[in-house]
């Protein structure tokens, strides 16, 4: 089991199980006891689909967020890293990941009906206004954003679909650049 | 002087000296040649100050240029990397590098008064309308941005200026991107 953790294979899980058996502190026990309370304790959230110890996530019981803008990201640490950045004041949603139809990822698997439920509840009940499509500019996030971004246009053709700005990250070199990132900071430019 | 060469030190440039002394194929009488040729054949774009070996240099002297359109950049590979993405219309200004105080790099030395003598031009001639500061998001490329911006901004209230977008690079997970950049990428994104 170790061995299928990420960022292990056989040699460095191996190396971990003998550290957890080597007892002074009583490691094992202590992960043992860790597991077993975050199995008990974390649970979904019901309206965002990520991690949370109460019923409702604290961003989705916040009301000071702003329930007409809703974010739908890949994972848990995307939403995460995304709520870091203190840019983005609306709610969120999290799928199950991203479509890879190599490996049979299809739509139902990342929850896209449930997302659909979701986006349908805010249009009826808070005026949702706008979705940002925040996945990555990688091959199989494109991908999900054009799926996501289709089936929210057909369904929703007023609702404002966005997704997040490629461009130059912070501290790198426009001469190192690649040059789809340079066309996509030009076409997302703004005023100064 | 080998010494002195970007990427060099005193050993590589040893290194690089007895390469072209070495003489099965006169390396060093071919090198001689070439810089020479680049010596005598380059100069400056008297509009742009690009490296250019006509009068004016290509992009300059392309009619089929949006002329209303300047974007201002560091250097020359800047400008070709920009170029290269095809996502620009418009004409370039390179600046002799970027603002650093800490090296009696001022306004004078990368050039801002040819600068602004060339918008006032584009503004009196080819009635430009929008300034694209195209620097990277680095401590000197920000200095340097905030300088122009406002340069332009107290002489032509009326110009566009505009910044590059920042935002999330082509290939790079949002999970293990930094906080500024997301952060970005959020303010720029765009219409789906």
């Amino acid at each position: 089991m170790l061995a299928e953790m990420p960022g292990y294979g056989p040699k460095s899980a191996q190396r971990a199980a003998f550290h957890l058996l080597s007892g002074e502190h009583a490691r094992l026990k202590t992960l043992i006891a860790a597991l077993t309370e975050a199995d008990r304790r974390l649970h979904r959230c019901p309206h965002c689909n990520t991690f949370c110890e109460s019923d409702v996530c604290d961003v989705c019981a916040d009301e000071g967020r702003d329930r007409t803008m809703l974010c739908v990201v890949e994972s848990v640490a995307d939403q995460l890293a995304l709520d870091a950045s203190l840019a983005w004041p609306g709610l969120y949603f999290v799928l199950a990941g991203r479509l890879a139809p190599i490996d049979d990822v299809g739509p139902e698997e990342i929850g896209l009906p449930r997302f659909i439920e979701r986006v349908a509840e805010g249009v009826a009940k808070d005026g949702l206004r706008e979705v940002v499509v925040a996945t990555s500019y990688t091959p199989e996030g494109d991908a999900t954003a054009y799926y996501l971004i289709d089936a929210l246009k057909k369904r929703w053709p007023d609702l404002r679909v966005t997704r997040l700005a490629r461009g130059l990250p912070s501290g790198l070199e426009i001469e190192y650049t690649d040059l789809s990132t340079i066309a996509g900071a030009v076409y997302s430019r703004r005023e100064a």
